[in-house]
C-alpha cells in the first residue's frame, strides 16, 4: 500500500481561487488507476484552501471572532475542492471515499495529538481508497491550527506501514534554489537523514503551511522512522505511475539511515 | 441550545434528484439566525442520499462489492448536498461548520456504537454551527449500514442536554394516515411515551431510512430520557422561528413522563 500526497499546486492555479487543473487531475487518477496499487490519497489545499486561510490569518490560530468566519470559509472550500477530486476517482471506475481531516484530527500546538485513524482503517479494509485533505483543524490550545497535508502523510505512515510514500508535485523535486524562479537550479536527488541540515532550502513565503522546508522536515522525521519517500513532478506524464510501481523515476528522494 | 433536524423531503424534491428547493432553505436559515439561537443542525438524505442509497440496498449492509461503488456515489452526493446547506449559512452571514457523519460515527448492526461527538462540541464550543447528516457509515458487524439523520439527533441530544429537539420537515406533524394521501388525515398533537404503541403509524415504503415509524421510536427512545420534542411544518413561514423560540405551534409534541 501507498501513501499518495497531492499537492495542492499541482492539482490547481494557486493565483486563481478556486481554479481546478481538471486535465492534469484526470491524468493523475488514470495513472493511480493503471498502476493498480492500493493507495491512501491526501490532497492540499491549493486554490481552495489556501487564499482564505491567509486572509484570515488561520495559521496563527484562533485570535479573534472575525475568524470564524474564515475557518467556515476554508472548511467550505476545501470540502469543494475534496468533491472535485472524488468525483474524479469515481467517474474513473474507483472507489474514493472521503474523510474530513478535521473530524478524524485535533492538534496540540500545531502538531497531530489525536488521530482517529480506524476510520481510515476501515474504510480501507473494505477496498475503499480514502481520501483526505489538509485542512484547518481543532487545536486544543490554539483553537484551530492548519493541518497540512504534509503532516497528515506523517501519520498516515505512522500507522499504516506503507511501501512507499508518494508525494506528487508541480516541480521536478527539491531544488537548492526555486526551480521556477532560477535557471540553474539543482535537483537534489537524495537526502538522507545524515545530511539533512546541510541542504539549502529556499522559502515560499506565501505558503500559508510553510512551503518546501516544512515538507522537508516532516518527510526527514518519516524518514527517522524508517519510511522513505519520493517527490516527484506529476505534470510529467508517466512519473507518479512509474513512482507508485516502485521504478526508477526522476524525483527527490528523502531516505532514512538503514 | 437546540438540536435542529432538517428533514430531506423539507429541502429538496425527492421525486428528482439532486434536487433542491433553494427559496425553502433559504427562508429556513434565515429563521434560524433570526430566532438567535444557538443551534446543532442535522440534515436528512432527500434526493441526494436516498434514491442512490436505495438503487445499491445500502440499509441491507455489505454483501457485495458493487455495493462499494453505491456507498462511494452516497457519500459523495450527501458531501454535496452539505456543501449547498452549509454555503447557505456562510451566506446569511453564520459560521457554520460541517461535521462528516461518516468520520465520528461507527454502528453496530445500525445502532450507532460509537460517537466522537467531542468534535461536535468543541466546534460548537468556539462559536461554530455544526452541520451533521444522515450518511451512510462504518458498521461492525454489517460492513457499512445507513445513520439516519434521526438517529443522530438521539445521540446529540443524550451528550448535549438541549433545551429543545426540533424536526423541521414538510408536513404538519404525526398523522394517523398518510397526509399527502388522505384529506380526512388527523394531525396527533401529542405523543407521550405511555400511548407510543396505540398510535396509529402509516408506512412510506419508499423511504430508506424508515420513514415516520422509526422517527417516531427513535424520538420516544428520547422522550424516555426525558428530552421532549417537536415535529413541525417548516415550509409554513415563521413556524421554525415560533418552535425555535419555544412559542406555541402547529405541529407534533413527543413528550417523556417528567
Amino acid at each position: 500500500m501507498i501513501i499518495l500526497k497531492l499537492g495542492g499546486s499541482l492539482l490547481t492555479d494557486k493565483r486563481k481561487r478556486f481554479s481546478i487543473k481538471r486535465n492534469i487531475l484526470r491524468r493523475v487518477v488514470s495513472e493511480i488507476k493503471e498502476s493498480g496499487k492500493r493507495v491512501i490519497v491526501v490532497h492540499g489545499g491549493g486554490s481552495f484552501g489556501h487564499p482564505i486561510a491567509k486572509e484570515y490569518q488561520l495559521d496563527r490560530g484562533l485570535f479573534n471572532s472575525f475568524q470564524l468566519l474564515g475557518v467556515a470559509l476554508t472548511r467550505s472550500a476545501m470540502q469543494k475542492f475534496n468533491s472535485l477530486i472524488v468525483d474524479e476517482f469515481i467517474s474513473q471506475g474507483m472507489k474514493p471515499i472521503s474523510i474530513q481531516t478535521s473530524a478524524i484530527v485535533i492538534c496540540k500546538k500545531r502538531r497531530i495529538s489525536s488521530f482517529n485513524y480506524r476510520i481510515v482503517d476501515k474504510f480501507f479494509s473494505h477496498g475503499f481508497t480514502p481520501i483526505l485533505y489538509g485542512d484547518v483543524v481543532l487545536d486544543e490550545e490554539m483553537g484551530f491550527c492548519i493541518c497540512s497535508g504534509d503532516q497528515l502523510i506523517i501519520e498516515l505512515a505512522k500507522k499504516f506501514n506503507p511501501d512507499m510514500v508518494v508525494l506528487a508535485t508541480d516541480v521536478d523535486g527539491v531544488f537548492d534554489k526555486d526551480p521556477k524562479k532560477y535557471k540553474d537550479a539543482k535537483l537534489i536527488e537524495k537526502i538522507s537523514i545524515r545530511d539533512i541540515d546541510k541542504v539549502k532550502f529556499y522559502k515560499i513565503p506565501t505558503d500559508v503551511t510553510g512551503g518546501i522546508k516544512s515538507k522537508i522536515e516532516e518527510l526527514a522525521r518519516l524518514a527517522e522512522d524508517g519510511y522513505n519517500s519520493i517527490i516527484i513532478n506529476a505534470k510529467v506524464r508517466g512519473r507518479l505511475k512509474k513512482a507508485l510501481l516502485g521504478q526508477k523515476v526522476k524525483g527527490t528522494r528523502i531516505e532514512g539511515e538503514k
